[in-house]
């Protein structure tokens, strides 16, 4: 590759987004298939998340290469500085998303032949609907450099952690109707979890962006993590 | 603070590492002092976990920001470079302990009165200890520019996945027993699986390290993960 003199900064800049796009759009595949193997018992189907992953992982590795050496060989100054550094933390949680849509697919054999019920799948169903959406909403929003957009998708993740919070109650009731249900409810908690902190991940590339585009942090305040840690408080004592 | 001028770059990286040592300190007193809370149902323990994790979260933004500066400033080339960014990525794992140690603390309420039956309490106890030790040891480590003893106690780790997986079947068979269980042990099932992952950003560490240390990844193919997704499997269908 003789190019290399002639690219610009921005150029190679462009080379590292289109790494982030791509494991953008590889990490929403892994947590749409993950849920559906989940949903349909579908062991080949969760078998590529797990080989997914693996190409995840080789493609986080090239990201940092090519970061690192763009850094050490332009040197550049802060706001640039800012926006490397910027996709090598976004990547680090695009390859974490791989990992948890990774662990969803891994359970698959160990929720198996259980019959989820119908209300249960649809909203877990929907709830990675809501997950995928929000990752790729984010990433889009970021290879746009399109900051406000990424303002207002971040309360995408309230949503999600509603939907989780449901989830969590429904697989309680399944548990206490019928203890035969605990073990696999168990693992769909779980999944379930997984989804809901794949969602905090696409928060924080949100917020990543956001830096990187604008120089600001959001305000730290935003909605986040389990609810259930509180709302469990007040159903108990 | 007008000594920014004659300070070599290996000081200001040291200023990077005390913050490093900072943040492992504090991350192993989160993980104790958490799991005391939840075992003793101390919330003002609990409460004081909260506030840790705000001062975790400065501290990261100190290092942050700190390292950037000495990029854009020191410019400095592959191997230095490297260092930085390796402590910008320890930082990250460890504000994730901190943000860990803190969801457990936030589950004490609704764990709150059910008495945990006192062999599980202390599985969980020791784990936490495990934990601690994993953490600390390896920042320990890193700090002494020791990769030999960071590639061994990688293999920590596995113990830690062990304990996991035999708490997570304990919680099952208690779960079982008595449906009134089952809201307090799905808590104390996130804490261990929480416990778990603190095990899993310290082995992120160790391995971060080792890069810094000696541009060598460590073989990828380390114990990993939650054992429980694949025993289940095997005990299930």
């Amino acid at each position: 590759m003789g190019e290399h003199i002639v690219t610009s900064f921005g150029e190679e800049l462009e080379g590292v987004d289109r790494l982030i796009r791509e494991m953008g759009d590889l990490a929403g595949t892994m947590v749409a298939d993950a849920t559906r193997a989940l949903l349909s018992s579908d062991n080949p189907l969760a078998q590529r998340v797990v080989s997914d992953d693996t190409i995840m992982d080789a493609k986080q590795r090239e990201l940092d290469e090519r970061a690192i050496t763009l850094i050490a060989r332009r040197q550049p100054m802060a706001q640039d500085l800012r926006a490397v550094i910027g996709a090598i933390r976004m990547a680090g949680d695009l390859e974490r998303i791989g990992d948890l849509a990774k662990n969803i697919a891994k359970r698959v054999g160990a929720v198996g032949q259980t019959t989820t019920p119908k209300s249960l799948s649809q909203s877990i169903e929907s709830m990675a609907e809501m997950v995928h959406a929000q990752t790729s909403g984010i990433v889009d929003r970021y290879v746009a450099r399109d900051a406000a957009a990424l303002k207002d998708l971040r309360a995408g993740d309230e949503k999600i952690d509603i939907k989780y919070t449901a989830i969590f109650r429904e697989l309680l009731t399944y548990m206490m109707e019928d203890p035969r249900n605990i073990t696999a409810c168990t693992h769909l908690l779980f999944c379930a979890k997984n989804l809901e902190r794949i969602g905090d991940h696409a928060t924080n590339i949100a917020e990543n962006a956001y830096y990187v585009m604008t120089g600001e942090q959001l305000p730290i305040n935003r909605p986040k993590l389990d609810e259930t840690a509180v709302s469990g408080a007040a159903s108990e004592s």
